[in-house]
């Protein structure tokens, strides 16, 4: 297996004013490095950490993910990758309230835990259960040596280095790579996957780092929209799919850093309720990647847009007609739609970083919350 | 089958203010009603409209429950009972997000569709394309006219009576009560049930009416603290399991009326992130009805108070033990685990009520919103 080093010069900010700016921009080399050594010359994925369980997953019928906060978000882009390549079903789960609910676990039961710290007590706890049950675990966490890494049948690292700022975000675009991965993994054992989607998912993965950069160069796009929402009672995000799920981890970064009050909807489901919070000026960001989804996402733009909401769109670059509906548009670089998540969720880290700035908080130690939460 | 017609003075509001506080005071007798001829001498539970059915959902290996706002949160609450007492794994599934997500779907599928109008566009859409994939669809719906009854394989009417107020109330607990009529049912059919615990379950649903009057005598108990919030930024529900099921539609109810951003959290899961919203003063509502979870939850209370958060526990009769966490009570009588949600949503109704008539708020036909969405 590659060896990566964690060096002291990581755990010192450099030119940033904050370990969340200096990680956010990390993430180039996060990604790559998360991607070093698991993808051979014939566009293979494997693990050589799994090269021992080889087969293990031959059998599996049924996979939860279980996880808190921003690695449950990831896990709900992840069992999407996974049910996507695999057609194995897949059921995400939070992991306070997976460990109390008798879930229905068989031997053919993979349960995936994931956690940046590799502590988080409800994890661990869920993690044990699952084991106790007959399931076999596999663990994606950043810190090989934690609990949950030494407890777990299997584990896959993620490359991103120490993470200092509570608000996680380098961890996260790390998590939904190894998703990534391990979906092709899992689909090259059962024969899921097409030659051709493999490949576009191969050379659409070594894109990322690069294409993560290109988002990044355009921070001051998202800059002025950050700026002037530091105000706002309430925001919210909306979007359709795994644009919903990334619509839930940039609602979460945003709370953490700003303690602005957001939430994350379904775009579809607004008007089954939350569309009377929308008046004069609410900020709504709406992310519109799943082109296919296009229409029927702009449709949920023109609702809140009719009750006078100021909407920022998250969009693949060239769909200027999304001016149309949106007040303003930030543009990601074109992809696969199940890699769109690791490009979209960028500008949402900066909107959430940026409008915390603008509020002068505590912005790598927020107010009442721990980097690794090890209590139930 | 029992033939229920609807009569013009249920479209009239009577003595009541408002539809929605009519509705609510109507619960013990639409509970009533959708009892009425499903469980027999023998306590046993058969549904005169599955009759011609019997034997449909013996070789069910996979539910899904699809439905939007209000009914997808009671097939939440439905989904833990089906799996709970048929060990049947159930899936929940918002219908916009269902519809275009390429759910694994076979012939031992079933797929429970809900909504009070049975019109709901994005769950009509849902239900199509489920038996389009080849499962069989049971409708749980207020309107055994609708297009949803219509093109349904089964159909389990509730009998709420009209819903004339926009915030669904009683649909939604005779949703509730469908749900473990449904699953006492499918026990029944795949043996799983043992015989105490379904006598206990009978015996549970026949005191459900006269438990809710209860709850209603003493609205009193929550109106003062309604009308403590009216001015509030943001608000919190939080519990665990099936408490944070009922959470969520608390929290939708007091949104869809009082336009207070208003959030149901996980309990265990605030501390990875929204805890930060919490300051001194804010308003947190806590079920705590699950008692084999009390200390845990009890324990969350506990970091909501140490950031100055002011808190309005609902729990059980004789648990006065809360008051040394939460601030305020207010009591439910005691029931089974699987029914409390039934109980337990009640007070959340009059909150969401009692906070918006101080706001002088349109009750019945809040802004923005549609009573039957029929469009996506």
């Amino acid at each position: 297996p590659v060896r990566i080093d964690w060096h002291a010069d990581q755990v010192e900010k450099g030119q940033f004013e904050h370990f969340m700016l200096k990680e956010i921009h990390e993430q180039p080399l996060t990604l790559r490095n998360t991607m070093l050594g698991r993808i051979n010359d014939r566009d293979e994925v494997s693990f050589p950490e799994l090269a021992p369980a080889a087969g293990a997953f031959k059998d599996v019928e049924k996979i939860f993910i279980v996880a808190c906060g921003t690695a449950y978000h990831a896990g709900l882009v992840g069992g999407a990758m996974i049910e996507k390549l695999t057609r194995i079903p897949v059921q995400c789960d939070i992991a306070s309230e997976f460990r109390y609910r008798d879930p229905i676990i068989t031997d053919r039961t993979l349960v995936v835990v994931v956690s940046q710290s590799g502590e988080t007590a409800d994890t661990l706890a869920a993690l044990h259960e699952s084991r106790r049950r007959g399931a076999k675990v596999l663990a994606i966490t950043n810190v090989p040596t934690s609990s949950i890494a030494r407890d777990a049948d299997f584990v896959i690292p993620t490359m991103a280095g120490p993470e200092i700022a509570v608000a996680s975000t380098k961890a996260y675009t790390t998590q939904l790579l190894a998703f990534c991965l391990f979906s092709i993994y899992l689909a090259q054992e059962k024969r899921t996957l097409g030659q051709k989607l493999h490949a576009e998912l191969v050379q659409g993965l070594k894109a990322l780092p690069v294409q993560v950069e290109k988002v990044l160069e355009n921070a001051n796009e998202v800059k002025l929209f950050a700026e002037s929402i530091k105000d706002a009672d309430s925001l919210f995000f909306i979007g359709r799919g795994l644009d919903y799920a990334v619509a839930l981890e940039g609602s979460l970064k945003l709370k953490e850093i700003s303690y602005i009050h957001s939430e994350a909807y379904a775009a579809g489901e607004l008007k089954h309720g939350t569309l009377a919070l929308i008046e004069k000026d609410t900020p709504v960001i709406a992310l519109v990647t799943h082109m296919e989804l296009y229409e029927k996402t702009v449709s949920n733009i023109k609702e809140v847009k009719a009750r006078g909401a100021r909407v920022m769109g998250i969009t693949v670059e060239g769909n200027v007609e999304l001016l149309n509906a949106a007040d303003e548009i930030c543009f990601i670089p074109p992809s696969l739609q199940l890699l769109a998540p690791i490009l979209a969720v960028v500008p949402l880290q900066l909107i959430a970083y940026y409008a915390s700035l603008a509020l002068g908080n505590d912005i790598d130690k927020p107010r009442n919350l721990a980097k690794s939460v090890t209590v139930e």
